[in-house]
């Protein structure tokens, strides 16, 4: 079985590749457990630390054809779509967002089709589908209104991925992952940075800045949940998702002020001190049009799951980091 | 003022320029009616039956940017976006429905977006954005599932007019159409083309084929209305759409055996016999798929309105076809 992570140098593409090195084999589209012979990690960047003769490394412009058509072969059987410019990038610098998070999904997708296989392909889209009046808890039912072009750009990619599963062409899912905390690593471009960086960079004796309020509610997941609910995604019959190819995943909802009152149960009062409140509007308005709580209840009836609590998130981020 | 109807050589495009002929201005987007000095109708054929020096017909493929260019230029204030591959065309033939109906919308906006003048555009979307469980009156904040190539293309369009209209690159309104009846003319490749035939072609002395079941249920408009309600979406003013700028529109709700009643109640019974009914899978499959009745509060509240009932769109009809 051969798989391609798009994104694959990232760190959720990294380390969703090492968990299916751990696994050694995924169900696809027969519904049977599949040995992984082959996974193709395709980034702007080469990946790094894999010392497995199953990885290869494609390094080059997701939305240049040439790139995908080296990368996803009449042999490939699994696509996980990963690659995106992220929201406050995508926010920035609207073409690029379009280009990659827009023409390099269809690209991908044409590419798929063109295979005449109907390979399985996982799309990440995100919480940034959503905007404007909602209620407290979001249904799985509820009005796509992004108030960012990244979450445009993601309802658009997730309209591909149920328009082409409807004709056929692929068996798609695409699923709204919450956001992502705590990501190792540097801050990037994303809105929600933060809620990774408010916790990261007080562990590791820096300073960090809050840039929205401590009421915010967020909508999270750990990184072990993420590849978990990344797996079982693509894992789940495509016919028991009806005629929805998206999907809302189950999270946690805290507030900011939650996140680091866990943070000091596990570290100590000393650590939260390094977080600077500092608000930042065109963070905020963009982090505020996301709803911080969910019913993921289709989610839930497919077999996802949910982090438990944000001290066990920030448990197993000085746990995992520990591991390097 | 010069405005761009794509689409401007078929039924409702030069039924609209026809309409903004007559009326010689326009409110655009400073709040006032301003003096209509030029139409530009474009379409891959010739606009018919004009004698007015305002009129302007370019011929080209929309999907050609150069064709594009050449329409659209630095005077121009408002576009009304009409053209499209329908519903039943675009679901044989995909890739043409991506071209024209996702493809083209999108060189249009990044035309209009270049201009720098923020040009008020009109998108005809279409109750085909719909699908799945939905309520039995459809209401304004209802999840978009289509279930066609078409009505999933015409949900890619609204985002992009209202990301392009949140990041001030136009002025831009999506209005969601009720299927319009009766269109004049032949036949076309819409899966709604019948719920213009029945009414059409019987009082034409013609035989006509219905394909859905007397009990289908259908939104509704006429041309007429539909006119009326382009212009009223092009200048109500684009502050008081909020944060959506798609809108479901208001329609008349009918079953198709009220249309056949009303037909005979305006032209009699040996007309009504013309029809035969005959079910056809494919066509009822994406016609059951959109929904028959909308509460839409939203476009009331705007000012948008419907037809009474089918009885006097029928009487319009004759009357509009006695005039020709």
């Amino acid at each position: 079985m051969h798989i391609v992570i798009t994104g694959g140098a990232g760190f959720l593409g990294s380390r969703l590749a090492r968990q299916l090195l751990q696994r050694g084999q995924l169900t696809g589209a027969d519904g049977k457990a599949q040995a992984i012979t082959r996974i193709t990690l395709l980034d702007v960047a080469p990946a790094q630390g894999f010392n497995d003769p199953r990885i290869e490394s494609i390094t080059g412009d997701i939305a240049d054809a040439a790139v995908i058509a080296r990368a996803i072969g009449p042999d490939t059987q699994s696509i996980f779509h990963l690659a995106a410019i992220v929201s406050g990038h995508a926010e920035a610098d609207f073409d690029l967002g379009m280009k990659i998070n827009f023409d390099a999904t269809r690209l991908i997708l044409e590419r798929a089709r063109a295979l005449g296989t109907k390979p399985r392909v996982v799309f990440t889209s995100s919480v940034a589908v959503f905007g404007g009046d909602l209620p407290a808890q979001v249904p799985d039912n509820a009005l796509l209104m992004p108030q960012s072009s990244y979450g445009a750009q993601k309802v658009m990619g997730e309209l591909l991925i149920n328009d082409y599963s409807r004709k056929g062409f692929i068996d798609g899912r695409a699923m709204r992952m919450p956001t992502i905390s705590v990501r190792p690593g540097a801050p990037n471009k994303a809105a929600s940075s933060f809620a990774s960086g408010i916790i990261r960079e007080p562990l590791n004796g820096q300073h960090a800045i809050c840039p929205v309020s401590p009421e915010t509610r967020m909508w999270l997941m750990s990184p072990r949940k993420a590849i978990e609910n990344l797996i079982h995604g693509h894992e789940i019959n495509g016919a028991d998702l009806g005629l929805a190819r998206f999907l809302s995943i189950d999270g946690l909802s805290v507030t900011v002020r939650d996140m680091v009152d866990a943070l000091e149960q596990v570290a100590g009062a000393e650590v939260v001190k390094r977080i600077e409140w500092k608000e930042d509007e065109a963070i905020k308005r963009i982090v505020n049009s996301w709803p911080g709580n969910f019913n993921a209840a289709r989610a839930r009836a497919l077999g996802f799951t949910a982090d438990k609590d944000f001290a066990g998130i920030v448990r197993a981020h000085i746990e995992d980091e520990a591991k390097k």
